[in-house]
């Protein structure tokens, strides 16, 4: 199995709710460095799994919206809570989203697996892996 | 699948036995940077793998006998060579029995897998990862 | 000279005031990695710069009214920039002070300097550096 | 299933072929930080993997070659794209070769798994996973 | 007093002249990541050294000649060793051009330091500090 | 000011002696992650601060004693507390001396001044810097 990883950054303000976040229910934030992770089993005709620069690119894009921002004020996010593993799978979801458009290529329609990993600190990250 | 790491670390002596292990069958010593991934397949009621909080209590409870203490003068290691891998192991068999007992809190049960990895240096480290 | 570093880190929510700060201006918030260093000319008599053990129950301290806040809330910062670089020198005044009212031990009045450094992503980062 | 992982680097030049790598069509270069993972179900007699002085030196062997190399002049490569994925792979195999000649021992007959990750920069890797 | 630091990346080919540099006369390549650090006694009035975002946009415009290059090629570097420490001193001196020129801004004009920082390996790395 | 940096590491035992030092008390260890740092006004005629591959070659030398040992055995640190800021002086003093000898080549003669840093954990280090 092949796999290209690509990393970048948001950061974002939210809160919790239940009695488990302790502290964090209040309204604080985090830096989450983002890793987008493609996976193969064989590598396509310019032996590679996806393009760098494109999958950096798409996946800045996917990530765009939630930059900056307050997660607390999306609409999409109400009731819900914007755990670090709940966000790993909301940016997973989006890139196989963009595999099935074409927007990663023809090329790259064969990728198997996405993986991403957010480090909201240097002592703690969460993951989420699935099929594309 | 889902998963949330977190990181620790402990302060160690021990020994080799064994011509494989060349100058480390010296007593010296080591920092061990602990990694302790969690993984499950759905995220529970609070959208979270496990509390990241109460992982990292948990994680200090089960390395604490082993920080700060020369690993050659355990009762439980005689015999044993307490190698990277092996104590890799022994943290994550801990943390199962942890997730057992209810230590984690009832959600946990949920936990599919346990991951640790002891980082030994710069350019060496260690994992262990079984089922739950 | 002589120095000992000790890492922590926040979670904060904030916001800037001023158009150079683009998308910045917008509520949102960040993981930042704390290291604290202290210099001196001379060891101790215990052949250290401070205990690091203390040095980072003292971080922690000065710290601690920040984490998990929303820095706009803040009374203390009410038309100020909570920008890193503000931070970095706002913990390491408060640690000056800490070591001047004895906190750090009566040894940790030979440091001679302070710096404090806040890491906002894997890209950027700030300091601040002070006599004590 | 235990693992242990060796890291060592190479400095590189090569160039691409295809309209996707864009700039990185001009010769260009790179370091490639290396992590080489064997992944086993039970240890050794001592306790381990493999031994990590001997995995390191193995990997410095198999890698030996390409080091402070213009990979388009190697014969091996005419015609190939050398990319980060495709080294990664060739890396893998050849380890997987030293293992099957003795070089890492008679008890790393028991390695399952080989991984190999090169790091191109502190934002992009990839990795290559095969069965011993 | 007060820095920021931003960081990014290039990835070149060259070769050395000189028997110091052993293989490294060979053509080769590195990744050197960035390291561009920012220094002054004061913040300016929005509280900060000079805007990360800006900061980051020029240090991609000084190093954009460089990446993906063989800089042996470059006519601005006939007879010259590319060392580390070299290009470290490159892109501080243009960087203190820019400030100079106001493409940082008015305020960058305050900025009394910059230091420049490549990282070629994990364990290796060269940095130039000079007044602006 | 230029410098280069190079990394190595050392695996040893010790304890301490304090009541400030606590559990430390007790026979334990640490990885400690060695960095040296070689600074000077103005590069060499190769453009070089040193030979990297020789300063890297000096420091393991420097530090090949300590490697692999429990320090409380060493002769020459009987009464000393071998704390993480005492052994950075000592690396430091012994590649001066390297320098004074001759050993980094004639041109090294030019270096002022040396930083060590010793990292204990990811969240610990100390260092120490000298003129040559």
């Amino acid at each position: 199995m092949f796999s290209i990883t690509v990393r970048d950054h948001i950061m974002i303000a939210h809160s919790f709710q239940g009695d488990v976040f302790g502290p964090a229910q209040r309204l604080h934030g985090a830096t989450f460095v983002v890793d987008a992770t493609f996976r193969r089993t064989e590598l396509d005709d310019d032996n590679i799994v996806v393009d760098m620069g494109l999958a950096s690119t798409e996946l800045r894009s996917v990530i765009g919206d939630l930059n900056y921002r307050n997660l607390d004020d999306h609409e999409e996010f109400k009731g819900t809570n914007t755990s670090t593993e709940f966000l790993a799978a909301l940016i997973a979801d989006r890139l196989a989203g963009r595999i099935h458009a074409g927007a990663l290529g023809e090329n790259a329609r064969g990728i198997a697996q996405i993986a991403v990993t957010l480090h909201e600190s240097h002592i703690a990250w969460a993951s989420y892996e699935r099929a594309v």
